[in-house]
C-alpha cells in the first residue's frame, strides 16, 4: 500500500454481479479510497451505468477484462474478488503468490474460496481440488466482530457467507459461554433472491420465485460445513448441526431462526444477557428488548444484524432470531468493514446508511 | 336436511373475509349444492360482487346481517361458519342448542372454537371461557383422512387451523407408526399473508410485509396446543412441541419444515414409505419422490398437500416438508371437503381445480 | 378428426413455457379433448411432474421432441402451437400444407407468425420472411368474440397476442360504432412478467423486476401493428397509435388503461353503453358499473375481461380500462375458447374456473 | 432561528408515517440540523424505535403530542409538518400567524394544504374551506429546481405532492420552451404503496395489492389540479390535462409515462435537447440518454429523478418518462432539499445517498 496521504486504490473484480454493484455503492462514497478499477469480463469496456443504471454518473472507471488489470504497474493496493466460487483461488495465487505482482496488495474475498481452512473439506463440499492451499492458512475468516486481531496484519481476508453471518452471530457467544448445548442445534433460514446472484437461472426467474417460499439444498448446502467450522471453533470441539435454507419471494434479507437447548438452569433472559454483554458498543449488531421481533425489513440496506432471544414453551429450549441485509453485513457491507479495519480506518466508515423502509 | 333429490341449501356465515370469498368460489360451482344465504354484518345489503369484485355475475346472494337469517323457517341445511375467533361458539349454540331452531342443520366451523376437545385449554389459550362446552364433545376435528368415519355421522366438524393442517398431515402417520421421535420435534412453518384475514391491522398492510420476512407469535402461537392435541392423541401420550410461525411476502400458502428424530436404525427412505402407505389413493396428499422438494407455489389455488422426506446430514435426523394453501386445504377447500364426506358426496366434488403456477 | 363420439386428439408444441403449461392445465380437466401428445425439444423424456411440478399426477403423456411426433399414424386431430415466435411457420406449414402428413389436423397457433395478415407487414417488424405465406390468408384471427364465424370452419387459428386482447375488447365495438376519434389513441398497458416467458433472461430475473415498475418497447413493440391491423379493420381506414407496454412485478395480468377521444356529444355513460349492447350475453367480457375500477387481481386465473369506461376531466376525453389474465384470456384460454367454437363444443368448455383473489 | 454557529432545532410533527420517518432517516444524519421535536399523537411517549423498528438507537426524541410541544420556549427552529391533508393549515396558522408564538420559525410543509395557489380550487378539490388563507399568498410551491429564488427568504414551504413531482420535472422545461403542445398531455402515472401513508385502509392491506394492478382516482385525483396549476403556470395560459395514477405491487416508486404532442418541426432529440439544457448541473436531476429507459428501482431510497425522451411512432409525438423514489424526491428528500436551500446549506447535505438496487 503508498505511504503518506494517497488514497488506497482499489479494484473490483467481478463487479457486475449483485455483491460487486453493492461494493462500488458503498466504496464510492468512502472518504477512504479511491476506486480505480472494475472487472466484469462479459461487460469489459462498458461504463458502469449501462450494466447497473442505479450507479450511473458516479464517475467509477468503465469495466476491464480480468487480464487487462496492470498489476505490476500498481494500479491496486487492495482488491476486492467478487468473482464466482471457484474462480477465486488461482486469481488470489496469481496476485499473491511468491512470484505474485502484487504481493503487496490486501484481498478481500467474498467468494466461498478461502473460507473452509481445511483444504480436504474444501475439495469434499466444492467438488474439486483447492488451486491455492498455500494461501489458505494465511486467510482470516473475516467474521469482523470476532476477527480484528488477525485482520489487522492480513492481506488475505475469507469474509464469510451469507447465512454463516446471520447463524453465527448468534450462536458464538453463545458456545463460547456454554450457555446452550452443542447438540441437536437446527437453524433454519431464509433468504432473498439476491443472495442466488445475477447469474441466469430458471431458479431466479421472477415468475418461479414470487407468490411461494421452498427450501432448497436440504441436508447439503455448502454453508453448513462453514457454519459448522466456526462454531466447532468456539465449542473447542466438533459441532455436527442441521442447516436448511428457504428461497423468500423478496430481494434482499436473512432471516435465520435458530432452535437451540439452553444449559440446564438458563433461560432465555440470560441468554440474551450473554448476547448483550459480547456486543455492547458494537457499532452494527444489536441485540432487541424481549418482546422486540427481528424482521429482515428493518435491516434492508444497512450493515446491521438485529438479534433477538425468545423462551421456547418446550421446557429448556430457546429461539435465537438474526436478521441482515445478506449484500451488506452478509456481504459487501461486511468486506468494507473488513477493510476498514485492514487498513486501519474507522470501522464504520462508508457503513453508516441506515436501513431503507418500507 | 331436506330429503329426495333437493340439493342441500347452505349458508355461509361471515362471507366478507377471505375465507369466506373462498367457500363461495368453491361452492358456487359445487353442482350438489345450492348457496342461499350469505352473512356479512358490516356489509348487509350489498352484493356479493361491490365487495368481492371476482365474484360479481355468479348469482349469489345478497349480504344479510346474520339475525336476518330466518332459521326456523328451513332457510338452511348447511352452515358454514367463516366467523372471527370467539364468536361462532355463541352463534353454534343458538343453532344447535336444545332450543335450536336448526338442530337438523350441519355446521362446518372453520374458526378455532371447537377444535380444541378441552374446554380448560381453550380457556387458557384463548383467554376466555368456552361458550358451548356442552357441543363441544360432538365436534369432529376435521383434518379430512383422519376423521372420515366420525365425519359420516357428525352435525358439527371443526376445521383445523391452517399451520395445524400443513404440520399433521406430515406428522401424524409417522407418530402413529412409532417412526420418529416425540420429543425435540420443530416445525418452522411459513405463511402467506391471507391467512391473517382482510381485518385492518398495521401489520398487514402491503409496505409493512413486502421485501421482508419475520416470526410471530414465538412460543406462544394458538395453533401449538392444536398441534398437540393431534400429535398426543396418534402418540398415545401428551407431546410438546416448537411450533414457529413466520409471515412472507405472498397471499398464499404455508410451508412447514419439521426437524424430526428418526427412530433408530430407520432411514428417511423408511420415513417416506410410511408417509406413502399412508396417503396411497388419497386425492389431495401428495408424498413426493425423493429429491423433489415441495413448494407452495406448486398448491396455490389447490386443496393438495405436497409431503417430502429429506435426510438430514446430522446422523439420525430427517427433515419433513409440506405445502399446501392456506385458504383451500388449509381452510375453505378443506371445510367442502368435510362438508362432501358428511353429506355423503364425492369427496372431491367441487375441489378439482389444478394449482396456478405461475 | 375422427368422426363418431371418439374426442378430438390434442398435442401441444412447445408445453414447457407458460402458456404451454396453462394449456395442459386447463384441457387436463377439459371433457372433449384427449391429451396425448406433449412436445419440449430441451426436456424430451422428461415427465411433465418434473419440469412443472404443480402438474404432476394428471396422467399426462411425457415430453416428446417435436420431431419425435408420429403426424402420419394421426396421432393428433387438433394442435396447439406454443413454440417461439419464429419457428411456428415452418412447423405449420409441415403439418397443413400441400404434401402435408396432418392436413385434416386443424392448428391454434399461440405464437405471433400468422397474427399480421400483411407479409409484408410481417417481414418489417419480425425481421424475417414469411415461412409459410400461402397459408396465411387462410389463418383466422382469433379474437373469439369477433371471430365465431371464420373460426367454425378453419383449420389455421392465429390467437391474439395478449396485449392485442386487453386492447381490442374495449377499441373494436367503439371504433365499429364510430363512438371514438381514430386519431390520438394511446394504450398504456401494464404486464405481469409471465408474459415474458420462462426463457432465461436477466431481464425477468427476480431481482431485476420486484419492487420496480419500467416500460419497454417503446414506440415498437410488436403488438403494436397487431392492434392496428385490427383497429384498423374496425374503423375501415388506417389507423396509426400509440402501444406502451410496462413491465410490474406480478405473475399475471394486464392491464390497459387507453386515453380516447369522444365523437362530439357522446359521454362515457353512451360509450359503456356501446360496449354494453356489444358484449350482453358474452360469458368472458364483462363491461362493469360506472365507478368500478377493473382489477388484474378480480381475473387472475380465469378467461374473463373487465372493461370500465370512465369520463376524463378533459372535456370530450374518456378512459377505458380493461383486465385480463394475460395467460389466459391473453393467451391458453382464449385458445381453449378458439378450439371450442372450432370443434363445435360449447365455448364456455373447460373455462369456466372463477377468479382466484387473493 | 438562533444566530452564530448553532444548528437550527428541528421538529418533525406528525412523525409516525411514513414520510415521518424518511425524515428522520434523512435529518438524523444531516449534519447541520439538530432533531428535537418528534410528534405522533397515537404514539405519544413511546420512541422512536417502537413504532419504526428500522429507526432504533439514533438517538432520536421520544414522540410527543402536538399540543405537547412547547413553541413559546423555542424549541424549534425549523418544522416540518407531516401531517395529514387538512389538518396542516390549521396548526401552521397557529405557529405563522399574527400572534403566533414562533413566528421566526420556517415551515416546511409535505401536505397538501398550501400547494394550491388559489384557495377557492382548494376548497373545491378537498371539500373544505382553507382555514389559513392569509397565509396561502407567502406559500412557497417547493419544486426546488424551480424555486430557489423564492425559497431563500421564505417561511412557508408547500412541498410538492409525488405525482407532480414525478410529472412537472419533465414537463415544465418542455412547456416553458414551446416545445411541445397544451393540449391532449396525457400522465399516466403508476406509484408504490407506500405513497398512501400507514393509515388502515383494507385497499393498502397486502392481499388487496400484491399480485395485481389497477388505476385508482380516475378523472379526479387532487394532485390533477396541483400539475395544471404549475403547467398553467410555465405556459402563461390555462392548461387541462389527463392524470391518471395507477397503484402497483411495490413499496417505493413513481413512474410516470407522459404522452405529449411535439411543436411542429421537432424530433425526441430536440426534447431531449431542450431538457438536457435545462438540468445541466441539477445533482438530482438526471436526463438519460436516448435508448435508456427510466425505471423506479434506479432511483430507489434516492433523491433523484431519472428523465428519458422517446419518439412514439405516431408522427408528431413523444413520450416521456419519469422515475422517481415518492418517499425521497416526491416527499422527505426534496422537503430536506428545500430546507438546505432556504437554511443556505449545501443544496445536497443528507442527500447523496445512492439509490439501492436490488
Amino acid at each position: 500500500m503508498r505511504s503518506g496521504t494517497d488514497r488506497p486504490r482499489v479494484a473490483i473484480l467481478g463487479a457486475s454481479g449483485y455483491t460487486g454493484a453493492e461494493l462500488v455503492r458503498l466504496l464510492a462514497r468512502h472518504a477512504g479510497v479511491e476506486l480505480t478499477v472494475l472487472t466484469a469480463d462479459r461487460h469489459a469496456g462498458k461504463p458502469l451505468g449501462d450494466v447497473f443504471p442505479h450507479l450511473g454518473g458516479l464517475g467509477a472507471p468503465d469495466f476491464l477484462r480480468v487480464d487487462e488489470v496492470d498489476w505490476t504497474g500498481i494500479d491496486v493496493d487492495l482488491v476486492f474478488c467478487a468473482l464466482p466460487h471457484g474462480t477465486t483461488q488461482e486469481v488470489v495465487a496469481g496476485l499473491l503468490g511468491a512470484a505474485g505482482p502484487a504481493r503487496d496488495a490486501k484481498v478481500i474475498d467474498l467468494s466461498a474460496d478461502f473460507r473452509l481452512a481445511d483444504v480436504e473439506t474444501y475439495a469434499e463440499w466444492y467438488g474439486r481440488g483447492h488451486l491455492a492451499p498455500s494461501l489458505q492458512p494465511e486467510a482470516v475468516y473475516g467474521l469482523t466482530e470476532f476477527a480484528r486481531g488477525a485482520l489487522a496484519g492480513s492481506r488475505l481476508v475469507a469474509c464469510p457467507g451469507c447465512y454463516p453471518t446471520a447463524s453465527l452471530l448468534p450462536l458464538v457467544p453463545l458456545v463460547e459461554n456454554g450457555a446452550i448445548g452443542l447438540e441437536g442445534i437446527v437453524i433454519d433460514a431464509k433468504s432473498g433472491v439476491s443472495g442466488a446472484g445475477r447469474a441466469l437461472k430458471e431458479a431466479t426467474l421472477f415468475s418461479e420465485v414470487a407468490e411461494g417460499v421452498h427450501p432448497y439444498g436440504i441436508g447439503g448446502h455448502r454453508h453448513a460445513p462453514e457454519i459448522e467450522q466456526e462454531v466447532s471453533r468456539a465449542a473447542g470441539e466438533p459441532v455436527t448441526l442441521n442447516f436448511t435454507p428457504h428461497l423468500v419471494p423478496m430481494n434482499r434479507g436473512i432471516l435465520a431462526t435458530i432452535y437451540v437447548t439452553m444449559t440446564d438452569g438458563l433461560t432465555a433472559d440470560d441468554l440474551r444477557a450473554v448476547l448483550r454483554s459480547r456486543y455492547e458498543g458494537e457499532p452494527f449488531v444489536r441485540v432487541v428488548d424481549a418482546g422486540i421481533v427481528p424482521a429482515t425489513r428493518h435491516v434492508r440496506g444497512s450493515n446491521r444484524c438485529l438479534v433477538g432471544v425468545f423462551s421456547d414453551r418446550v421446557p429448556g429450549k430457546a429461539i435465537l432470531v438474526s436478521a441482515i441485509d445478506n449484500l451488506v453485513k452478509g456481504g459487501s457491507g461486511q468486506a468494507v468493514q473488513n477493510m476498514n479495519v485492514v487498513c486501519g480506518f474507522d470501522e464504520t466508515s462508508g457503513l453508516m446508511q441506515g436501513p431503507l423502509f418500507p
